[in-house]
């Protein structure tokens, strides 16, 4: 089992790289590339993205993609929440009529660890994974990293 | 997004189904029925519990299905491990060459909320489950449960 679905990886990596990547509007394509994903489905995402007030899309000539909402305020769940929620549960998943939303120990357990999850997600902040590039960073070759910096130069 | 998939949710249901019958060898059907799930799907998770000596199965006339460890001692964990392990994140899944095994904040974040949930259900058995019945006991219909334990008449 996955932690995260390909939605939710997919939507980290598209708000994670346009955080690193301030003061822009981007192309479908540039993201899809700098976050090693098909363009097709980041392209539902982002929507999903948008819908949700986190990043801002423009179409047309001159159009593009960039971050809306400020990364020292979205979380991880803000991003989990916009393209693919937890489906935490609250009717019995086996449809018994006498449990109804009294879940039994079983459905309580795995409710309580998508709580939990939801939880941790929404204590980091995309500022915070940015800040956090111990030992890599993320989305970036460690190389390409510095050379964005201005520490390395390009061969 | 779901925390247990199919094949998990399955899993667990068939379990805590089968440790709440003890002392008999069951169909795939009736414990497709007992646990509302698709026996053409419960057969391979069935033949997962099996290979991991969770169940026991005889083939032929006066075969079926049974429990073959120890509720006490069987987990949530360890039933997941047997039919749909978490897919814990060990190399970078962008494929980036400086990061491998140096995971980024980012996929550092996820692994360790998978981490997390393993603990949390490692440790919780299948005993412990059906014990807690509070409010609604699992995989039935409170009426039926009391019946199976003799403290209420079938009308």
């Amino acid at each position: 089992m996955k932690m995260f679905s390909d939605a939710a990886e997919y939507g980290m990596r598209a708000v994670v790289w346009l955080a690193d990547h301030p003061g822009n509007v981007w192309t479908v394509r540039e993201i899809a590339d700098g976050t090693k994903s098909k363009a097709g489905y980041l392209i539902r995402v982002l929507q999903s993205l948008a819908r949700a007030g986190i990043v801002s899309s423009q179409r047309g000539v001159g159009g593009g993609v960039s971050l809306e909402a400020d990364p020292q305020h979205v979380t991880i769940l803000d991003v989990l929440n916009a393209v693919d929620p937890m489906a935490r549960i609250k009717t019995c998943p086996l449809g018994l009529k006498s449990h109804g939303t009294k879940l039994c120990s079983l459905h309580r357990r795995v409710d309580e660890a998508m709580a939990m999850i939801e939880a941790e997600f929404a204590k980091v902040t995309i500022s915070a994974l940015l800040k956090d590039s111990n030992p890599t960073y993320p989305l970036c070759e460690s190389g390409d990293r510095l050379v964005r910096l201005g520490l390395k130069r390009v061969k």
